[in-house]
């Protein structure tokens, strides 16, 4: 087991810390076996309802798996860079298989597409979370979820647009908790993103339009971490979040770094054997979903 | 399991998050049933050997189980706030848990008692690493260790001495990897130190004693840990050592945030069922004892 796992990290160290295709790609082989066999596993409950108008405004569901009281709901929000991404199928398990992770914890697994840019710019992201959390509300129970017991979790983008979602409705965004892996938060400007398609060209936007400031003050409990392996550029996003946090609250929330992991693997490991980070995030949902 | 954890979690988290003897009675006791078991199932192979001329010169060996070839050597620096501290022995399990731990997981542990404060100040304690580090070079080969895979380990001021020790031969310190547990660096200044007898009382002494800019700068491996329940004062040290890391190496080190910890259970639960830290750290002594 210790071989395995010492073999996992080395192949993803191998990949480099770059977000480059080839890592993406290795990475999903290195959890193609794992994820397969999960996804035969826990199968959707129900795909593509609408919780809007558009045609990425669409999510799954995948049922809370022996548990009998109505359920916390794990909202998935995928990365890719703000302008792809997909929330994946019985065929295509990345981003589904978060879904199934959660369904497999005893949460309501939801996992949502959204607009993505160059279409649709700032903050149709963060809109979209908050209409899915909506829909939630509405529907969640249907599915065997609490619509009172909602967490937000994202990657990359998707931890953006989380974050943005809180900016857009600070005192009113309805869920009990967030999940940030490896995010943009606007700690450093955004001038080196690589497609400004979605925040938008003019720097002068880019403060306001940055979630930072409220993921700082926010009082919502906060899960938050990155990848040994992470790029430079989201290592210090963490950093940054971690350190304003604490000169405004005190403390750290609860932080993660996820050691042998890089950019992707963070995200698409969820669910296999490697079930450290997986097992710290069920924790936490279970005692925000728990309090109050 | 999941439950046993959360209640884990809750009792320690009743503990609150400030240095105090209630707090660290009360983690001994939560752990001490598992923690005697530990000590049943792995004696000392030699207690109270010399490796120095005073009384507190001395140190005891857990024997790598399950190992053929020479082993990884693991030394752990107790705690204490350089005033107090103990190795422990059969009967009491603090400290001398740790090189149990280490044993367990196929290394030679080794578990030191360094001199004290106030009668012996700064750098007594980084001094005596050093002291333990020369006498296993000559010694670890007969009780199965390899003299030239050393990995040190401290919490607390253990984690102040391991880091002198560093600074006082950053070029020939002799080891293969530091572990540093909620320890001291010199982030913010030694004033709320509660008692400066270690580091001396005045203040313009400090900084030049204080091992910052050599954690910060060195290229040994490094793994940096602090907990949830760290008093704020440990978390600011944690979180300004990985900034100056990641500011001078451009890469976090390998880092762990003990969530549901305290700043004494993240040291006293290693060897028991709550192997997440165990792991990280048994997976580092591994690497950075077959790099090179």
């Amino acid at each position: 087991m210790a071989g395995a796992k010492e073999h996992m990290r080395a192949s993803i160290a191998a990949f480099g810390t770059e977000i480059a295709p080839a890592s993406l790609e290795g990475v999903q082989r290195l959890f193609d076996a794992e994820q397969r066999a999960l996804a035969n596993a826990v199968p959707a409950a129900a795909t593509d309802l609408a919780y809007g108008a558009d045609p990425r405004h669409r999510l799954d569901l995948y049922a809370p798996v022996n548990a009998s009281a109505p359920a916390p709901v794990f909202v998935w929000v995928h990365g890719g860079g703000f302008l792809r991404g997909d929330k994946g199928d019985a065929e295509r398990w990345p981003n589904a298989h978060a879904g199934r992770f959660a369904a497999r914890a005893g949460f309501l697994g939801v996992v949502i597409n959204y607009r993505l840019a160059p279409a649709h710019g700032w903050p149709a992201g963060g809109e979209d979370v908050g209409a899915a959390v909506a829909w939630l509300k509405a529907n969640a129970a249907h599915y065997g979820g609490d619509p009172d017991r909602i967490v937000l979790a994202g990657t990359s983008a998707g931890a953006a647009h989380v974050a943005t979602w809180l900016q857009l409705r600070p005192q009113s965004h309805g869920v009990r908790g967030a999940v940030l892996l490896s995010g943009l938060y606007g700690v450093a400007p955004y001038d080196d993103v690589r497609d400004l398609s979605y925040y938008g060209e003019d720097p002068s936007l880019h403060a306001e339009r940055a979630p930072l400031e409220t993921v700082v003050d926010t009082n919502l409990p906060l899960f938050v971490a990155c990848s040994e392996f992470d790029p430079p550029r989201f290592q210090a996003e963490f950093l940054g979040l971690l350190s304003r946090r604490f000169e405004c609250h005190g403390r750290l929330p609860r932080s993660y770094v996820g050691s042998g992991h890089n950019h992707f693997s963070l995200a698409y490991h969820l669910g296999t054997s490697d079930r450290r980070l997986g097992d710290e995030i069920t924790a936490f949902v279970r005692e925000v979903c728990t309090l109050g």
